[in-house]
């Protein structure tokens, strides 16, 4: 079912800094920044690798507010790691076989991602305290 | 520097049980097995994608007592996303260059990791709280 690890997510109190941190120390190259009202995040993809299902990226999250996911998981655990986004051919079946399977899902239905994607969130819970995000590409 | 996203290492309190999940729900298969004395973890690679530049990982961690690096993350944070490694052409390259930028490293020098790889970690406290790995894959 998994095509690849699209992406890293990883929590950040200043956007701006951790980008330049990746590009300096990395060489890591943007690839987009936008701002996900409903997710109440200012995020950057940071390119690291190209591959025939698709790129990976390093997702980094800075929260658009105290009361946001994002917020108050760096209250809570700080900066660090919070999410892992696995590339996937078809959000819909991968979603309704992970249904099938029993796993506690966040997102019932596809949402928008990151640079055009369709993605869904299982529960950490339900996968061993990982936060884990399926996602299926845009194909422009 | 960074060629691919080599793993996302997760901590686990049952190997066993997590290896038949992610082999159950998300299709992924086992790569290999390893116990690492130093490490003071049992750990399985769970493949799941290759690229031009090596493949990618699940990397699963079971502590070999409470007493180690794992275990200690367990008690403090629970399951969870453990570390990233990231694939490099050359890691004593790397390591120096990461050196050179003032990026405080827990390694000096290349150790032994999973699958005959030489790897080095980075602070996690130089890093925006990410525990940072840096993998130049076996050859053989």
């Amino acid at each position: 079912m998994l095509t690849r690890i699209d992406h890293v997510g990883l929590a950040c109190r200043d956007l701006t800094a951790t980008i330049s941190f990746y590009e300096s120390v990395f060489g890591l190259t943007v690839a987009s920044i936008e701002v996900n009202e409903a997710q109440g995040v200012k995020e950057a993809m940071l390119h690291v690798a190209d591959a025939p299902a698709g790129s990976s990226y390093i997702q980094l999250l800075e929260p658009l507010g105290p009361d946001t996911p994002v917020g108050r998981f760096l209250e809570r655990r700080g900066e660090g790691m919070h999410h892992v986004g696995y590339g996937v051919a078809n959000i819909t079946a991968a979603l309704a076989a992970v249904g099938t399977s029993g796993v506690r899902v966040i997102d019932e239905r596809p949402r928008h991602g990151s640079m055009g994607a369709s993605i869904a969130f299982l529960h950490p819970s339900a996968v061993g305290g990982v936060l884990t995000e399926l996602v299926q590409a845009s194909r422009t």
